[in-house]
């Protein structure tokens, strides 16, 4: 299981003195990323190739607040792969190990110049298939 | 039905040219906002007497990209409402009237100070019950 | 002089209770985009002539903060064109008319392709120097 | 000198391909905070004894762009300290060592109940004129 630190910083939070709902999306991406650069693909490489990944699909529970300068920590797995499109389970922990939130995401790999679903690249697969 | 206009800025949008998909959630709760705004409800004097809300539950769906410079439509409805809670459906539309994105929303009411889940305001709450 | 409002959600507040500091470039951002939009021009059809603005320089000065749920008032002008770059002074103000924002902002034209600054498309430079 | 790396994501990306300008102050604001903290300083305990610190002037020279994926690096340090107020130097910097972004960020220390200017606690200024 892939685990990535996140600092809450201001910008991360609102008037109502917790992270803006949200943000957590920001987390989860950034954490996705993170996942996939330590698979080896970075993503800036991917879009030159015209691959991109798009959000087709949330579910996020929101069971307690994250607080300003917490370091929380996101857990990430695929919970699902298909051809085009995988889902990921994210969990949002605090430094005392408490869940926060949990998302489900579905993220669909696309053609950039088209933004149509298209298969994931055959190696990016074949890594994904041996890490769930 | 409640619609709030939204324009896509460039801090909306992301490399992929696209919007970045946590953002359609700042969009639903600007609607959010308006629509309680309409009801007669301001959130800065619900928040000085320590009513908020804190969003419990996302499921979105997406169904095709906003652009840059795209004049969206968001039509907000309560779909169930609890004596704490209510769930909204928010639909996501582009000028030509095609849904784009589409979202339950789950709002607890919370006190301020202890952020634990509290009923409604009574007088907000028979507004709500009457508009649904 | 073009004004511009802009509503404070939660958005863009932070456990300060006040607007984050980056989020008044956003207001402003807007306000030049709208300003922009009534001289008869919109940037997703100058993007497609590879049209792209940049901002090269910011200064910008804050008085007093901007809290949720005000509406606030945006006036931006042309304070100085050149060939390739213009420079706004843009005030942001409460609904008392209080100055709380001011900001300097260069913007640069530049080829979308490259990113290199070239002159401004011949008409809009016309359009600009006879609003300024 | 104090340096901080940040990672550009999708989300401070804008439909341009290069970081949204207002973002360069986000991670500047994230580089200060660590700053603070390797002087041994939490803003949530700051915030505890109602110490809290505002942006009072902003100036930012944009040299070229950061783009998405790059690893940024943001050098820090204090140029000028008064009783109540700092102002800092910041430097964006990419991996090649190339100067994208710099900033003189005035900061000012404020009583997070009136928000108004009171001197900053009197270790922290012997802390930071000790390291400048």
């Amino acid at each position: 299981m892939h685990q990535h630190k996140v600092r809450v910083y201001y910008e991360d939070t609102d008037a109502g003195g917790i992270v803006y709902y949200a943000n957590y999306l920001k987390f989860m991406e950034r954490a996705r990323t993170e996942w996939l650069r330590e698979l080896g693909y970075e993503q800036d490489t991917l879009m030159e190739q015209s691959v991109a990944f798009v959000v087709k699909r949330v579910e996020m529970h929101n069971y307690a607040p994250a607080r300003f300068n917490q370091l929380l920590s996101i857990e990430t797995h695929v919970v699902e792969l298909k051809g085009a499109s995988m889902t990921f389970q994210q969990i949002i922990k605090n430094e005392q190990d408490i869940k926060l939130v949990s998302g489900d995401i579905q993220v669909v790999c696309v053609d950039l110049a088209t933004m149509k679903a298209k298969r994931l690249p055959r190696t990016l697969l074949g890594e994904i298939s041996r890490v769930i």
